[in-house]
């Protein structure tokens, strides 16, 4: 006897990567900043007056709202503030996707995803990518062949950290009638030398919804906060119906506020995890691995010929150093390895090293 | 031209209570407990370590569950810890309830049930209370005529502070074939001579789910905390396969945990607002209200004979004084009063003595 849905009760949740406690783990798996957050987050959160607590949060988060769009120069009433971009991917299903429509993504992608399809009770589509984890030419062919109601695009992508440009996700925006979502949750650590940017993209079409976070460019994972950028109409019924009525609590939302207006300081860390991501993207081809390029803070590394993947996993795993090994189609004989200090990551590479 | 499904484009979102700023306001309208939070919140606030916060957080609050299952004598198996109370709501009408089927609660209730039946495109139906806020005599039968999957009861009630005993509960949940969901977030404020617990009603039987919030009983509204206790076959597909990855974020965890483990605090200010509440109802009764007996931390009133609740709205606003009035059926000659401190009660019964 069980009480839920029946495709609650078919489902498996997501697993997310490994948390394991201490001090001494290197932990390069979860793609998190291996810096600090700024200091005026410490000072935010030292200012916090818990008496104010007793209160209920400011409900639409404006403070945080206006300090983004401050930063990216747009309207306040185009951002949606979330608990974490997870949450954002969560409304966008929840208010656009109905029961039995369906979501494409690419294949590989988040594996979040078809989690969050088998929650909502609709259809799961993958498309695959070319072996060089560019686009197929027919992407839009296929994607107009779902009838689909959402497309999600990792974009940096993950778990390959390629980027797309603005003006080819401005094509699959037009050419695509129903709602476009860019999970950008990689994009600070972008070269600049891309200029790569779709918040006009985002603020002018009807149908583009960007998905930003703090959790990785601003070192913020623990505090749970992302935001979302589009045009009124898809933002609207996000904030006005289907958010939680307080989804952000007030001390996140000083100290995200904090964090986004540190912008001297984030892009000082996205400067040096972008030096360490080519250093270790080098130094792992030197040791025979074949490296995607990635414009992320992460690296999918091919395991040399004569080893396999998820030995080395393992192998890096007993001497405290954690990445991450996917048992997927196209994945198996791959480890994805977050960007970590420059310590770290030779520590990881001499690992690497002894273990071939 | 909008992307919204239809459920979605066609409701109305939550209108939360007035949350006004301004030093001199005195805020009797959304319930929050009027003492701060507990001294050992603000030592953990400031033993928080921001460099901490780059990593994601633990993803099931372990350390919080465990704090609330030694407070209750349960297991951590046996609770979820949550964004909010809003949040496990939310997460039980996604887990247990399909599109289409039915949920059930009384008339009057929580006005944020209908929007959340709405979101997840079910039926919502309500069962009138008796003219003394007490339940009718064939409430299961009316129940079992809906079919609903699902049956929530506030606990004690809001809006009209009455507690039904834990017996009635037991008899309701043997009778009824759905889950019934306990709203307890006003439990904290019930007499202790009432001996009221539902607790074990919850763990033992196998479709009841009990919410309970820090919103309102320790002082923590802006904090965003709340958990379900319920038998393992309704907490687990609710941890494991419908909550986001991490829906609380380091910092809340470890207040809410300093929060559970100061009962000392928070029972002293349960008792000041017990007391309050007592004299707040005589008082009220004396300027010519009908008050409703409370076992929160509110007092649902009925305006005098010849007097407006409405206007009396308006006139203690404009006094710098919210409480609540609802457009409501049944409820359009009511004010909701929070309970306050001594001095705010007694300028609000000031100020409601000179506009009668």
């Amino acid at each position: 006897m069980t009480f839920e849905r029946p495709n609650i009760a078919r489902m498996q949740g997501y697993k997310p990567g490994e948390q394991l406690d201490g001090g001494n783990i290197i932990k390069l798996n979860t793609n998190e900043n291996p810096y600090p957050p700024a200091p005026a987050v410490t000072e935010a959160l030292q200012d916090i007056d818990t008496a104010a607590l007793r209160r209920y949060p400011p409900p639409t988060a404006s403070t945080f709202r206006q300090a983004v769009a401050n930063l990216h120069g747009i309207q306040p009433e185009n951002i949606i503030a979330t608990n974490g971009g997870d949450e954002l991917l969560r409304l966008a299903l929840t208010t656009f996707v109905s029961p039995g429509a369906c979501i494409v993504t690419t294949q590989p992608s988040y594996s979040l995803y078809p989690v969050l399809a088998e929650i909502q009770g609709c259809e799961y589509r993958e498309i695959a990518l070319n072996d060089d984890w560019s686009m197929p030419q027919d992407f839009l062919g296929q994607l107009e062949q779902t009838a689909a109601s959402m497309c999600l695009l990792v974009n940096p992508h993950a778990p390959t950290g390629q980027l797309l440009s603005a003006d080819y996700l401005e094509t699959i925006s037009k050419g695509f009638p129903g709602v476009l979502l860019i999970d950008e949750a990689y994009v600070d650590f972008v070269d600049e030398d891309q200029a790569y940017s779709a918040i006009e993209l985002a603020t002018t079409s009807d149908n583009v919804l960007l998905l930003r976070t703090l959790s990785k460019g601003y070192s913020l994972a623990g505090l749970r906060f992302g935001y979302g950028i589009g045009n009124r109409s898809l933002i609207e019924p996000m904030q006005f119906k289907t958010r939680d009525s307080y989804n952000t609590d007030l001390i996140a939302q000083k100290l995200a506020t904090a964090a986004i207006q540190s912008q001297d300081y984030a892009r000082e860390t996205w400067k040096s995890v972008r030096q360490e991501r080519k250093r270790l993207h080098t130094e792992l081809e030197a040791l025979g691995f074949m490296v995607a390029p990635s414009q992320t803070n992460f690296l999918l590394a091919t395991a040399p010929a004569g080893s396999d993947a998820e030995s080395l996993y393992q192998g890096l795993k007993q001497r405290q150093i954690l990445v991450r090994h996917f048992q997927q189609p196209r994945l198996e004989d791959k480890l994805r390895i977050s960007v970590g200090t420059p310590d770290e990551n030779s520590k990881l590479l001499s690992a690497l090293a002894e273990l071939l």
